[in-house]
């Protein structure tokens, strides 16, 4: 099995283009902009903690700081580099699709400031370089340096595969050097790993990128040190406060690190929802270059303790603010949910790292799910703007006065405090390419339907289609025989396969499977109804409701156009009433959908008893993708519908 | 218009007299004991916060340090004095009912303590005393001196009206002195009130007790002044930081004090609900006294936002954890709600003082609702265990896993951290005598059916009745000529009123006037059917969700008898179909409800899309009050309820 690099796949989609383009003429010299605090704007907390840094980034004033370039104190989060090393890995991936000399000048110029930065040791992070330099590597708890790491390997991977540049690589090279010098078990080493898991993850891409087996050996240790002592974070919290070095001697949550016993034994989807994830993806890595059938087990225990229980319909994962975490199954609130961009992200990474060990169908499920749902709602259409947050239930007046959805945004802010998600959402989409094929063995999988080419040595293969909006896509295959895998996504009805030059040999419900030699024209045609979607009734939140989809995307109803939002109930058939339509308003073209539905009356007061019902009044519902939502300004919205009850 | 004394309302009815009975041979020893550390006890936070105060309660340990009678230092909040305050008043009521010499020698035993503590200045806090001399009256944005000094002043008169002893009342009346030293409107008096109301209502209390014309004015003044110069506490503490005598310099949040305007510009109830409420309390009790047109509108218009817009059917208000605090209209989640024990006693005191000014049934119907169901439920049979937090929906699961709910318990603790509700507790349900009748000008009210005799100079009435469980009260009058104006409860079917020796002579939708002369006896029967309840379709937390009432108690499903309590949905149409049984297996006799309902499946996983439904099981819906819950150990438990769908 093999992913295909960005090079190969070459994407005509008119959806993603618009995303792809945005991200490289907007985004990233916005957030460049901003990480060099060179414009004016909002930066907000992610959440209301007048504690949390805010007002500005500072992440490259940091490097210029450290790199003895520029005079000042450190400002911002402990893991504020890593928002310059996302940015990084953004433009990486870029670069290998398009040719841009003013974003690759800007990245270049910003290597040489991190390098500067860099101490002779290896060592790189301008927190503890500039506050705290007798704690470096002592305070894993919270420290994030490994989880900086690894986000600098994985840009500068990225780099070096766009630009044959060496500069960053070795920057990273070296600090993993520093790293396994210092971590490991040999006596003397640290046996502990980050609070933050994400080193694991980029160690593996780097193994798989040199193949430098140190790489994949630390990624091992890291996976196999945590929890292996579950006091190894209290003790270098004793340690330090003995030796001096601090007087912080805090509690500390293992749970919300994943750190209360090893990731092999772990089961379930706990604690802070990023950090799992990023270890779940990690051990999903692993098990793809190293026997472990422990590991390889727990890993499809948590993604089905995820996707059977702890997942939004929108890809959303984390149910509250408290430590940006996973909570119990079923326990799916719409309104206090926390859903933060960056959680659909690492979800989408497991999933595809899940579907690379096992090619299943559910695995590109969650994937689509996640990716034009909870990642996409992640930025505004300007490509300027970023929820952390993302809502499936939005009240106006509930926003503004009840602090326990102070988290909750009503718009999407110009940028955050904690400026995890931005970045983060422009590799993530950068990087889209990789998620379309999947080499296998003898077989190429079309995991998502977008148009685009990929050309290999051993043969090309085009999508044309217009999806998602339309309903067909035609494939052309030129090279060595093959066997091609074709998604039949669940949402769709009526999906039909013809071929010309290759033949259907295997259909299950969720693929049909391909034979072609040397030339094939293979049309897939679908319909993509509008689907009702119920909840499991454990799931106490949507009790009574439904949610719609239509292809890929759940779709949700704005206060801006439907004013009794709040009233609105739907009917429980209605199949054949909808209607359609292709809306231009945004950016994007969109699929607006109508449904007949109801409105209730509300009355002065709050209880009646044994009160009659109202008949309620007819009125039409207008729906629109999820992802498109506070676009157009601040409104309430909601994804799930009360359904109508008929009270005789 | 004027209350009764405690004495010379005699309780006969065997539901009331269990509480009262158990807290004076239960609760307020225990509570003592408590007070005292002499026992040990589970003590927790009121909420997850490892800041807070915990352990043991230390109240009467910091009075004899503060007396020199004993060495140490202050432990537990700023406020812990009004802990015992209000169990003095407590007592205070339970003598003027029954004597106990044991609780009464307990008390001077206390008293003498606490006089011992009062400054020579008539000054008396234990914990600026102890902890910060120089901050006396400096920091009242949190300092809850005149709080204290409320509680005081309430427990002086309890207990002073209960014994005759001078003692106590003569503390209050000197620390009275020293307040009306300090706050005025002269030049070099402080102009502010203290961030938590309470002194304002308690000197109404004592200038109704005394007749002394200083407590008048000082509690109008502390109205008057509460907002007036929104910067005042801001001020406190820019001076006190100047001043060298506090570090601290926090943001003050005005709506959580409401400060941000005069209480008679105020028309929302916002911030912290027992601040809110105490303070309208008293607001309702000044206009009684001083024509205040401003002030009174205001109140009403408190009341409406209340009982319109942010009350739970439980009489519960509050409807977050931060700030324990109101927040937006119809914004009433039943899952992380606060709805604290002490915020429904301060509701009941609010509406009665507005029943006092303007005798309406609105306000006994909401003063019934919260006694039976909110308030009720703040403690357990045994009296001696006691809720903070009163929520109307509980997922055991949820409530593990879930840091939003993290201030849910699933038991009534031993005690609390933050001890407001106990004894809070016992002092009101103490006093329940106060509320079942009221003197008009040419009329007594029967606002409560309670079985008990009313003795005055000009005559005597009394009620027989076993009510709540029963559907008959026979009231007996003789004395002067006189109106009875009986409640009609608005839950009560097929009332019928029958007289002898007297004659209906007015009745509107909530009352019926009876007038009578010399000797009367007075028939009344009703029905208490099960009543559905459905709340206003704005309430997003109740839609398309039934609750249930029968007379003056909300009822609750617990998982303890409904195994399937989650999945269950009830019937739209069932009146004549449930079955109410007398049970007895609590040390309260209560009517069990059963209906009919269904149970509908869960599956696997999370989602299905147009999915079948599936035919629901039927089942038998177990209803206890919802007072009652969680004397039975650990369970699940539930409030409103899903209407069963039909989806053909």
């Amino acid at each position: 099995m093999k992913t295909f690099r960005l090079n190969q796949v070459n994407i005509t989609s008119e959806f993603w283009n618009y995303y792809l383009d945005l991200i490289r003429t907007e985004t990233l010299p916005y957030q460049l902009a901003v990480l060099k605090d060179e414009i004016d704007v909002d930066v907000q907390a992610e959440r209301q903690d007048a504690s949390l840094p805010a007002g500005k980034s500072h992440a490259i004033e940091n490097f210029k700081i450290a790199a003895g370039l520029s005079e000042g104190d450190h400002f911002g989060w402990f893991f504020q580099d890593s928002d310059a090393y996302k940015w990084l890995e953004a433009v990486g991936y870029q670069l290998q699709i398009t040719e841009d000399s003013k974003l690759e000048a800007a990245a270049d110029e910003l290597i040489d400031i991190i390098a500067q930065a860099q101490e002779s040791t290896g060592y790189l992070n301008t927190y503890f370089q500039l506050r705290y330099p007798d704690l470096k590597y002592r305070q894993l708890y919270f420290s994030h340096e490994l989880y900086c790491a690894g986000h600098l390997i994985e840009g500068a991977i990225a780099y070096h595969q766009a630009t044959g540049k060496a500069k960053i690589l070795d920057v990273a090279l070296r600090f993993v050097d520093d790293i396994a010098e210092h971590f490991g078990w040999a006596e003397g080493q640290i046996q502990g790993a980050d609070g933050h898991q994400e080193i694991e993850l980029a160690l593996l891409k780097l193994f798989d990128y040199t193949g430098k087996q140190q790489c994949l050996e630390l990624a091992n240790f890291f996976i196999e040190v945590r929890g292996l002592d579950p006091e190894f974070y209290r003790k270098e919290i004793v340690r330090n406060v003995k030796d001096g070095l601090s007087s912080d001697n805090p509690p500390v949550d293992l749970t919300y690190l994943q750190a209360y016993s090893q990731p092999k034994h772990q089961e379930l989807a706990l604690g802070h929802a990023v950090r799992m994830l990023y270890m779940s993806t990690a051990m999903a890595k692993l098990v793809q270059y190293l026997d472990n059938e422990e590991l390889e087990d727990a890993c499809y225990k948590i993604w089905n303790d995820i996707t059977q229980r702890k997942l939004y319909i929108t890809g959303g994962v984390g149910s509250t603010v408290h430590g940006e975490a996973f909570v119990g199954p079923y326990d799916l609130p719409n309104d206090t949910m926390y859903c933060e961009t960056c959680a659909s992200i690492a979800l989408l990474y497991f999933a595809y790292e899940l579907f690379k060990l096992s090619p299943k169908g559910e695995y590109i499920d969650v994937m689509e799910r996640v990716l034009y749902n909870g990642i996409l709602s992640g930025a505004a259409l300007d490509g300027k703007h970023f929820f952390y947050v993302n809502p499936l239930e939005v009240d106006i007046e509930s926003c503004r006065f009840n602090p326990d959805k102070g988290h909750v945004k009503l718009e999407r802010p110009d940028w955050l405090g904690c400026a995890c998600c931005p970045p983060n959402f422009a590799r993530t989409i950068s990087s889209i390419g990789t998620y379309i094929y999947t080499q296998f063995e003898d077989s190429v999988s079309l995991n998502l339907y977008v148009a685009s080419n990929l050309v290999t040595e051993d043969f090309e293969l085009r999508q044309e289609t217009a999806f998602p909006n339309d309903d067909s896509v035609s494939v052309f295959y030129k090279g060595v025989s093959n066997h091609l895998v074709l998604r039949k996504p669940y949402w769709a009805t009526e999906f039909k396969v013809t071929c010309r030059g290759g033949d259907i040999i295997a259909e299950t419900f969720d693929w049909v499977t391909v034979a072609v030699s040397n030339e094939a024209e293979i049309e897939i045609v679908f319909k993509q109804p509008l689907l009702t979607i119920t909840a499991n009734p454990l799931v106490q939140s949507t009790v009574g409701k439904v949610a719609f989809q239509k292809g890929p995307f759940v779709y949700c109803g704005q206060t801006l156009q439907n004013p009794s939002l709040d009233r609105c109930r739907v009917p429980k058939h209605f199949q054949d009433e909808y209607e359609t339509t292709l809306a231009t308003d945004l950016a994007l073209p969109y699929s607006l959908v109508t449904i007949p539905a109801s409105k209730v009356s509300a009355w002065d007061g709050l209880y009646r008893f044994n009160g009659d019902s109202e008949v309620p009044e007819s009125m039409s519902l207008h729906l629109i993708p999820y992802f498109l939502w506070a676009n157009q300004g601040v409104s309430g919205m909601r994804v799930w519908f009360p359904k109508e009850v008929v009270d005789d």
